[in-house]
């Protein structure tokens, strides 16, 4: 699912405007936060506050019947009162996926970075090691931004093959603007040897964002889940 | 992959003229047979012929680079002079994709049938034995056809659920247009309940079409393997 450009609405204008046309409110609903341009969501939460008395089971037929088919709600639920998608969460799980072999597929095209040279995956599973706990990201940061805080906790890193397809799993408090796919292009770098051993460390805390690798293309990128 | 409608050229002109690219010589690609519009191949087979050097493993690749993005090579190999992609082939086997539970997928909304009502696959795969073996299968051709000869042989019907997805695997020698999707249809009206037990064999040996159930979406069909 990808953000709107310019003059797109919305994937948020386009649920309100379905939630305005079931409801006949103005309904504001509040992310989990935004993800990057580009990049898909699989478990974006959100939440809205409504006096409709429509069942959540009836309104998540009616939401999906009234969104365009990129546009998928995948469960309603009733909350407290204080929950808040974005103040409540306690970490998410970005997946970034590679399509390692000699071929591309025309099915995954959208889904998955195709990328036909060697990767080793043990050494990446060693290095990435070295990124969880909390640490200072800005080498990992979207050079442009001036992002004032670039501490994070990364809880965990999994890098896993099915098939042709690698999996990098990384789930966080919270990310920087590119924050996940430079890890994961720094990843594909180490894997295939055009980062030494030893060097993520060093490139972690240099704080310095050329030091380390390319940005994996956004379509690789995925909002997996989000944890209350 | 979606066949070229009027104006648009077809996936094998498209083929054809990167082969053209490569090796400057007119060349004819045979494929193993049309897909029905609409539908998907993740395992078409054609052959042609060159006197081009340029190995195979290199020509994977360059083809590849050729193409555009959903139109993607997933082998070249060299076979013998006598070798025909249609003629040689022994079966073929189509997957009918529904996926079966209360929310659609985003991801899958040009790959699978979107689907919420509950389908009772036993009762689907028991139905669908009086299918296999060599029938006139006039009753699954597409109702504007004149297939002068509906008889075809169906070697096995696997029906499997992996998570809410459902797969309607159909190995055949050869297929009737629309038959595929009419036979995916008539089994989701029998798991459905709307075509009683016992009816299919009266379907199809009534030779028919009008007797048989819907035809199902062409998206949720793919050609997913060619044997020879």
């Amino acid at each position: 699912m990808q953000k709107g450009t310019s003059k797109k609405p919305s994937i948020q204008e386009i649920i309100e405007k379905a939630l305005h046309n079931l409801t006949q409110e103005r309904i504001k609903i509040v992310s989990s936060g935004r993800t990057d341009a580009g990049v898909h969501a699989k478990a974006q939460v959100a939440n809205f506050k409504t006096s409709s008395k429509i069942s959540t089971n009836r309104l998540l037929i009616a939401l999906n019947g009234n969104l365009p088919d990129d546009i998928c709600i995948t469960e309603v639920t009733e909350v407290p009162q204080e929950f808040h998608s974005r103040f409540s969460a306690k970490s998410k799980i970005y997946r970034y996926s590679i399509l390692n072999r000699k071929y591309p597929s025309a099915f995954l095209r959208n889904q998955a970075f195709f990328y036909q040279f060697p990767l080793d995956i043990k050494l990446m599973l060693q290095e990435a090691k070295s990124l969880v706990g909390t640490h200072n990201f800005a080498s990992f940061k979207a050079s442009e931004k001036k992002d004032k805080d670039a501490v994070r906790t990364i809880k965990q890193i999994v890098i896993h093959k099915s098939n042709d397809l690698i999996f990098i799993d990384i789930e966080a408090d919270g990310f920087l603007y590119n924050m996940a796919r430079n890890i994961a292009g720094t990843l594909i770098d180490i894997g295939r040897g055009r980062i030494k051993k030893g060097d993520l460390k060093k490139i972690l805390h240099s704080h310095n964002r050329r030091n380390a690798g390319t940005t994996a293309p956004a379509k690789g990128l995925c909002l997996i889940k989000v944890k209350y």
